[in-house]
Formats: C-alpha cells, sequence, structure tokens
C-alpha cells in the first residue's frame, strides 16, 4: 500500500485524514440532500481500504500558449480587477481521479454547466496576492505560502478539495512568469493574483462536491494610493453582522464578501467608504470593510500600543494583518524600523467603540487603519458611531507615523527593495 | 416623463426607490473596492432625473425549441436534481440597459468569465418550487407567488436586481408547459423547477453588481418517500451556527448553503442525518438542515400545541412552512382537515432543547417535522444533544398524525385533488 500511495501522491503534503475529513460516506438526508450520492475517495478493491488521490501535479503541466496575445492597455488607464492576463490557469479535480492535470492556457470564459454548485450554493473560496517587479527585473510573491495555507483551509471548511500548497505556488510562479510582461514597470503597479476553487458538481443536491475546478487568474493594478494618500471615512454598523462565532468568517469564502454590498451601500448614502464591523452588546470592533484593523493608542506612560482584534471566529487571518504585526514585534525586540515610535507595544486584543470614543476625548487616539493586500494600508479619518463622528488624526500628509512606516517597510520588501525572507523570487521556476 | 418611464416600465411593479437602493453611487472604498465604476440606472440626458430600466418583458420572449430533444430517462431511475429538462429560461440584466429580452432555449453550458462576480463573492439567490401532473392532465404549480416574492427579498439582500414578480411568473409557465412532457405521471413525482440570479459582473472589485443573469432550470424528481416514510435523526448543533441576528439566515442565498456542508458530514460521521441548528445560550431550535422545524406538545388539558421558531433573522420564511402554519390554523377556525386533533393550538415561539428534554421525560413531546419543498414534511424520531439522544414517537406508519394529515392536504392541494387558490395552473399559458 505504501508504494502505492507515493506512486499515486508524489506531492502529498495533505494528509490522508484531511482529505478523507471532506468526503464522508452521507446517508441519505432531509430537504434537499435527497439522492445525493456519496462519491468517496476510490478503495482498494482487495482490501476495501482508501486510497490517496492524485495530488496537484506541476510536472504533469500542459502549456497552451495563446495564439492571439491581447494588447495591453496603457499603467495609467488600469482600474483594479478589470483588466486580465493572456493565460489562466485551470486544475480540475473529481472525488474519483482526485487533481488532474493543470492546465495554463489562454484567458477565456469558463463553461459551467446551469446546475453547477457554486452557482446555487456559493461553493467558492478565493485568495488575494500580488506579483511584484523589482528594478533588477526580478518578479516576487509576497508570502504565498500564507495564500496556500489559507486556500486550503477555506477549501476544507467549504467541503472543497484541498491540495499540496507548494504544488499551487509552483503553478502559480510559471503563469506568473509567463505572462510577467503584464507586471507594470512603473513604480506602485503590480500583477494581482486571483486563485479561486469552486465546486462544479453538476446536481441541485446539496452535499458535499463531486467535482471542483481550480482556477487562477491575473490582473495588473495600480498603486492603490495613486495620488496620495487619502483616509476613509466608516461607518460603524450594528445593524448588520459580518461574522460570528460558529460562521464562516474566518475564513476567506466568497459567502463572506456578497452580503457586505447592501451595508456598505448604506454606508455609501451616509457619506462613508465602508463599514466598521461590530460584534456583541458591547459593540467589539472586527474588521473594516474587507480588512483588517488596527489602532493606536497613545498611553500614559508617553508609549504608543498598536493594537488589533485578535483571531478567531470574527476575524479574517489576514497576511498583511500578520506581516504588520510581525514587523512591529521585530522592531520591539530590535529590528528597528524607522518612523515607529521607541516605546511600541503590540497587542491583539478585543477593542471595544467606548475605547475609541474615550480616547477621542483624551486625545490619546492616535491612529486607525485597516490592512489588506489592495492596499497594503489605508488610513481611516473618521468613524461614524451612536450619530456622531469619531475624528482621528492623520496628519499633513494624510497618514500618521505608524501607518506610514509600516506602510513603507511593507512596499520596500513586496517589491525586493529590502531583500525579506517574505519576498519569494518567481523567476527560477522552469516553464 | 410619465410616459418615457410607462413605455419603459411595461411591468413596473418594482418601485424606483427599490430599484436605486440596490444601485447606489459608491465612492471609491477600501480593499478590493478600489476602481469599482459605479453604473447606476440611465439618466435623462435634460433633467439628470433616473430613468426607470426596462423590467422583465414576456412579451419579448425569444423561444428556441431544441433541434435534439432528449431521451427521458425512466421515472424510477431519478434522483434528486441530477437529469434536467430539454430546455431552459435565460434573461440578462445590466444596471445600463435593464432587463433584456428574455430566451427559452436549449438546455446548455452557461459561458462565464473566470472574473464573473458568482464565482468570487457569491452573489447567487435562488428559489426551489414544484410543478405537479394533476389526472387530467393539468399542470399546476403551487403557490409560484410565494416564491417570486422570496426570490425579491433575496435578490435585495444579494445587490443583485429586482424584478416583477408576475412577468417571471408567467415565463417559468412557458418553461414548464414546454418541457410539460418531462413531468412523470407517475403519483408523487413532479418537476422540480430551480430560479437563480447570478452577479456576472467581470471584475474583481467588490460592489454591487453591474450585470446578473437570471436562469431557470427544470429537474424531474420522484417523491421524496418513495419506499415509505423514513424517520431521519438530527444531531443537535453548537459547533456550528448557521444563522445570526443582522446575517443573511433569512434570505434564499446561496451563502447559507455552502457553509453547511461540512457541520452535516460531522453528523452524518455520528450517525445522524442531519444538524438541528441552535441559537443563542439557551439552545434556541431555529431550522433543520435545509428545512424549518415544527414541534407538537402534548398539553395538560388534553390539546396539542404544534409549535415553530418565529420567523426573523435566524429562519428562512420556507413556503411550506407557510403552508403548514395557513392549514393548521385553517382547521382550528372550523375548515377541518381529518387527521388534526380538535384541541390544537399554533404558536410561533421560542423553542428551546430543555424544552424538548422536558416534554421526553413526561411523555407529551408528540411529533418532530420539518418543511420543506423537496420532502414537504420530514419526519424526525431522534436528536442527539448533549452526548445522549432524544426520542420522539413516530408510530407505526414512521409518521405522526400531525405529520401525515398535512402532508396529505399539501400534497392533495399541490397536486390538484383537491381545489385550493394555492394551486395555480399553468396550461392556460401561451407558448
Amino acid at each position: 500500500m505504501a508504494s502505492l500511495r507515493s506512486a499515486l501522491l508524489p506531492f502529498a503534503r495533505v494528509s490522508l485524514r484531511t482529505r478523507h475529513a471532506q468526503l464522508p460516506s452521507l446517508p441519505p438526508s432531509l430537504g434537499l440532500m435527497r439522492g445525493y450520492k456519496s462519491r468517496g475517495p476510490a478503495r482498494d478493491p482487495m482490501t476495501g481500504e482508501m486510497i490517496a488521490l492524485p495530488d496537484i501535479d506541476p510536472s504533469l503541466l500542459k502549456l497552451e500558449p495563446t495564439s492571439s496575445p491581447k494588447i495591453r492597455p496603457p499603467s495609467s488607464t488600469l482600474i483594479f480587477g478589470r483588466t486580465f492576463t493572456d493565460h489562466m490557469l485551470t486544475i480540475r479535480w473529481s472525488s474519483n481521479s482526485g487533481w488532474q492535470a493543470p492546465v495554463i492556457g489562454p484567458y477565456r470564459p469558463l463553461e459551467l454547466d446551469p446546475s453547477s454548485t457554486v452557482l446555487h450554493y456559493a461553493f467558492t473560496a478565493f485568495e488575494g496576492m500580488k506579483a511584484y517587479r523589482n528594478e533588477d527585473g526580478t518578479v516576487r510573491l509576497f508570502r504565498p505560502d500564507m495564500n496556500m495555507a489559507r486556500l486550503n483551509r477555506s477549501a476544507a471548511r467549504a467541503a472543497l478539495p484541498t491540495f499540496d500548497p507548494k504544488a499551487l505556488e509552483t503553478l502559480i510562479k510559471k503563469l506568473v512568469m509567463l505572462d510577467s510582461e503584464w507586471i507594470p514597470n512603473e513604480p506602485g503597479y503590480s500583477l494581482y493574483i486571483r486563485p479561486t476553487l469552486i465546486g462544479t458538481q453538476n446536481a441541485l443536491g446539496v452535499g458535499p462536491n463531486s467535482d471542483a475546478l481550480l482556477f487562477v487568474i491575473c490582473s495588473p493594478v495600480g498603486p492603490y494610493y495613486a495620488s496620495g494618500y487619502k483616509p476613509v471615512q466608516l461607518l460603524a454598523t450594528k445593524k448588520y453582522v459580518r461574522a460570528w462565532p460558529g460562521g464562516t468568517g474566518s475564513h476567506k469564502l466568497g459567502v463572506n464578501y456578497g452580503p457586505g454590498i447592501v451595508p456598505q451601500s448604506e454606508a455609501a448614502k451616509e457619506g462613508y467608504s465602508q463599514n466598521l464591523w461590530l460584534f456583541g452588546e458591547d459593540d467589539a470592533l472586527t474588521e473594516v470593510g474587507t480588512m483588517n484593523l488596527f489602532v493606536a493608542f497613545k498611553k500614559p506612560d508617553g508609549g504608543v500600543e498598536l493594537a488589533t482584534p485578535p483571531l478567531g471566529d470574527l476575524v479574517l487571518p489576514g497576511v498583511t494583518r500578520d506581516s504588520v504585526l510581525a514587523l512591529a514585534r521585530g522592531h520591539i525586540k530590535g529590528e528597528k524600523i524607522p518612523g515607529l515610535p521607541d516605546n511600541l507595544t503590540v497587542t491583539e486584543r478585543k477593542v471595544v467603540m467606548g475605547e475609541l470614543e474615550e480616547a477621542e476625548k483624551n486625545g490619546t487616539l492616535s491612529e486607525v487603519f485597516g490592512t489588506g493586500t489592495a492596499a497594503v494600508i489605508s488610513v481611516v479619518d473618521r468613524i461614524g458611531y451612536n450619530g456622531r463622528d469619531i475624528t482621528i488624526p492623520t496628519g499633513p500628509r494624510g497618514l500618521g507615523p505608524i501607518a506610514e512606516s509600516l506602510l513603507s517597510r511593507v512596499t520596500d520588501i513586496q517589491t525586493g527593495k529590502i531583500e525579506h525572507e517574505w519576498s519569494i523570487v518567481a523567476n527560477d521556476v522552469r516553464l
């Protein structure tokens, strides 16, 4: 068995146990479950023992370059997520056959049966990551291992198949290098990469997916702050709740995004850019729009506390969030970052709206900002709450010293200006 | 203006205000919102006033019958939601042009750009309804107005376009009549109808959809209880929470379904068919799997209380739930249903697990069942809770007197055996 397993599972970093956890044999069940046929993994015909299915295998890649490359638009005309490169990566999966040979081919429409489960039951997990072109011409990804790990966690929560993270990272490098001319040369520009995993079973029964499709598309994007830093305004929202204990808020699933648009539109009508998502009777801060949240408080001893809500069911484990925390903690330990206060403390703790009101009154509310892949850091200067606005100083440049220092350090690492283990060179991949 | 509006909006039952509420002009915003271009409704070039966009118009229907009808499988081989009829209805919408001409054409794959918003942010709302063939050959829909109204509510919550409910109902009748030979003749069989509304904007910015697609597919299905009534077993779930105040649990959105599969699989591993969804510290019952929930308690005065959790953010307003409530209340008012207790009370109220435990002990736990379109009524005989099982009597026929009476009455109305205003004949529609 061992040799058969290893033959079938050359990149098997996902344990059999994990894989099996997503493919239980379900008995006939209520409602739409009727008639759902369990399609568990293959079993050994002699022993009945479960056999591991093939994982993603980059050596099987079918490279089908486009015969009609698109004309690349001028960088200055780019709108986020509207322009896509020449190629896309697709990898099909089925519960009978596992992951099939990856294909990098022309960017083109997907053909989906109208009964595909993603269209009905929202079986979709995705990632957002970026590739940067360094001045020396190298192409770099930022902490792709974090995205691969998170996509696997999301997949497991959505009853979608998991995969070897290194294998997908390798294939994304190949895609990015094939389309590397699409990464704009101008400073601040990058290539936004969108890995997406969807359920493609052609059946209306609500159950684990027998079929799935992993695809990766790429979009050249401009700098978030094309014309200087512009602070945003938030409406602290009590009517709608983004996430709750026992829900899916800590996974990067489509289900966490669609329901946020109506609340966002309502905030917009009141003159705010985005929602500040609260939770619980004491109005704890959780996230802002589609970003993680940081608050800086001045402390009585002259120091500064940089606080962010703790991970758990209410908060997405953001890559930028993790990076900001690590850099700030490194600063405290001696890997100094210019501009950050000497007397800094970093906390992951519950922050409630009452604290912000109190700190505004006392003059100790120093900075508020969101973190995410698109903007890296997005500064907040006003929060609508209980009928009045809490104002946060942002200084003459539109962002406070902590936001500015961390934004600068993160982008220097992303673009390779500062060498760091987080910045992964993609050029060494073989096409 | 009035004449222009009425010319453009021949079926305008959706108010301008409702429509506008979904198409706000959003300022540039955080995170993925960057670069989102608001595509609000058209404006009058002279006055700048908003012009109503075309609603769904059945008179514009393009009928494109298939040239290669499929071979219909024997009814006995049907599995829920796996076989689809020859045709489908599709209607495209854009924020610039409104609803376009409906098309009934061959069932075939949808071509979706990989950036389509439904694949990333779960912009999908759907309905489940059925068409029945009466013994006299008429084809009947069951309360389609309820489904149309709910789909409009779901659409509004998901930032998708709303529509004239009567227009879509008419088009669904046309589709069903065109494919009416697909409704099996055998008793208990029906045609499951799945209207689905998805966001099809080709952009990764998270915002209101500039494009959407409404499609309707049909699947012949067998009786839920093909071989006698089989009670199901539930695991009362505290680890996962289906819905939350301020969430989307009361809307028929895809986002409420995908996240339920892993909890269901975990219940299956412990020998239960489905989850009983609880909420709050007192473990209030909300829903069961993808169905609404009813509990019957014997009362000290010899009467019976039929209780169901009240509507609100935690419970989907089910069509079968509403029908069961109305029939039971009608019985109390004098429209007697054979088999229902004379001394019946009907309540929409909070029911907590402690009550079920107490009632089991006292011998007053009479019946527990789920209601939904697929099974109509699905009887529960065991609920796993806090490490032990609560058992519910189901009698020799596998379902108690209330479940049996209501199931019989609802199906008699659905199939036209009992004439009722809920049963809508589809045959009068012109193709």
